[in-house]
């Protein structure tokens, strides 16, 4: 494309390369009317006035990992934040920013991967700002995507937790940890017999099944940064209810579980980018497992606890060898920049 | 607030820390209730379905300068890209990237002087992310905005450029390269008799004045990164109009000529964070000049310009000393990270 085969701090100008790279890269990539009118806001027409917004900043390293790179990643991300709300993936935004010397090949990968998940997704990527710093100044590349969804009214509780009653059960769509696993695999170059793969994907597809079934959904909320135990230590505290685990029933896969013994982490706070807990009513429990099911992402789902009387704003686990342990928010930070 | 007077990575880590930061800084400050939901995404309800929606990130250095801080830039920033689409800015969402070890003192100067701007401009922040990255990862802190805002049906061809015609007048709403030089000042330690203070300033008011006058708006755009130049050659060159720029007409403050003078820079290229371009039908130009001039923000409001028939796609400007020359786009980057 530009005569460079790196960013160069002119890219991020507003002048002359930043035009190029906007239009032999990004328009060409995330082809849509919209984003080709290049003005400084995108203009949409929505069907519903009742929407979701969402941002959020990804700063993985490395930038290419098993199973995606930073660019799907930000568009999932963006995406299954919109989802657990209840609200259909409509457009999203796309913000770069870019240390000079950064290889316009490896840029290209990632746009290229950005411009795929939101095809498959049935999300346009409408708006977008690239700024370049000086070498040493960002590590290699930053994006931050933010969405806009539409949400019908009779899904907005959703996200509040104030559906949540005693005998409601949680359910996971499948195993953990993979996400923070295949990040920290890729930067300490273990090696595994079977690699293990992030499970980075799209949940708006799924979602939207369970949504139309007509299940009872309580709660939905994807398990990223935090891991499973972030999410379910907020819901609990947040709607005061008690949370029971079974530890049994919460898939790790024997990768994941032999480096977690190596590194001494728990899956429980591993990062998961294809994960979401969805809490629904104790008679449609089963039901929404057999969707779940139905779908390469929900193959591996099961029930995980349910919500309890005890031990009200506290999760706790029935553990493997028969007893019970807390399971609290981590304090600290065990894998920086998953994510 | 938290024990630390500093940032750790555990503040990007989803758990405990963030939540501290989240509740103690952000909810604190930008205080609203839908961002106090502390949901994955706020839900909005909308009183149009038409909307603009626009991104930024921003990476000014340094982070403190006269008449403004990254904080006041990155929400002024969005307002202004929404405003000059015709839009009227509703919610922002603030996604922040922070260097570990960043000043949790500094944070808060930035984040209160969000919610400063926020509230004189009647906008909502409403979602927001932080992700914390290691020391020299980063250059202190990124944000990045975006916002929503809705826009009547009336307006959505201003931004396009569609409305333009020949003998429109164009018209800037005060002196250029204000904020640019004030970047430049603090950086190099510059001094001046009168120090030159950065134009940021939030356009949404002044613009909704000059809108809801009727007068006949043929296009708008903020004349930021790039400059006034940047600015005009984009929209001759989309539009396929010649533009013909009066030099004398231009305001530059002695102080931003001074500088340029001595750096070899042109007040042309310069960027501006509280200027606006507007082309209007020739008979309401006075009118507009009025209505602007009316307004703090567009006190030194002038006809700089107007639409010919000659050199199609292409900006000429008459001289002081009485010539003609052509405005390019700018080729590289004459001063990195001014945004």
């Amino acid at each position: 494309m530009t005569k460079t085969k790196n960013i160069l701090l002119g890219h991020g100008s507003g002048g002359k390369l930043s035009h190029d790279l906007i239009s032999e890269l990004f328009v060409k990539y995330f082809q849509n009317e919209i984003l080709s009118q290049q003005t400084d806001s995108a203009l949409l027409s929505l069907s519903l006035k009742d929407i979701a917004f969402t941002t959020d900043a990804y700063v993985v390293d490395p930038l290419f990992f098993p199973g995606g790179n930073i660019g799907k990643l930000s568009v999932c991300g963006t995406i299954n934040d919109l989802s657990v709300s209840g609200a259909v993936p409509k457009y999203i935004s796309a913000s770069f920013i870019i240390e000079e010397g950064f290889s316009i090949e490896e840029l290209e990968s990632i746009v290229k991967a950005m411009a795929e998940e939101a095809v498959k997704s049935g999300v346009l990527i409408v708006t977008g700002d690239t700024k370049v710093v000086n070498k040493g100044k960002c590590d290699k590349i930053f994006i931050t995507t933010s969405g806009i969804g539409e949400i019908d009214e009779k899904y907005k509780s959703i996200s509040s937790g104030t559906r949540i009653k005693t005998g409601d059960q949680i359910i996971i769509n499948g195993s953990i940890g993979d996400h923070g696993i295949a990040i920290l695999a890729a930067r300490e170059s273990l090696n595994f017999e079977t690699p293990v793969l992030s499970d980075c994907a799209s949940l708006n597809g799924i979602i939207r099944n369970i949504l139309e079934s007509g299940v009872n959904v309580k709660f939905m909320r994807d398990a990223t940064r935090g891991g499973l135990a972030t999410v379910l230590c907020e819901v609990s505290e947040k709607t005061n209810t008690g949370i029971e685990l079974i530890e049994t029933s919460i898939h790790v896969k024997e990768a994941v579980k032999g480096v977690c013994e190596l590194f001494g982490f728990d899956p429980l706070y591993l990062a998961n980018e294809g994960k979401f807990v969805i809490i629904v009513a104790a008679e449609d429990a089963e039901k929404t497992i057999s969707i779940l099911k139905n779908d390469f992402l929900g193959k591996e789902s099961t029930i995980i606890g349910e919500i309890v009387t005890n031990h009200k704003g506290i999760v706790a686990m029935k553990t493997e060898i028969g007893g019970s342990r807390i399971v609290d928010m981590p304090a600290g930070e065990m894998l920086p920049r998953i994510c």
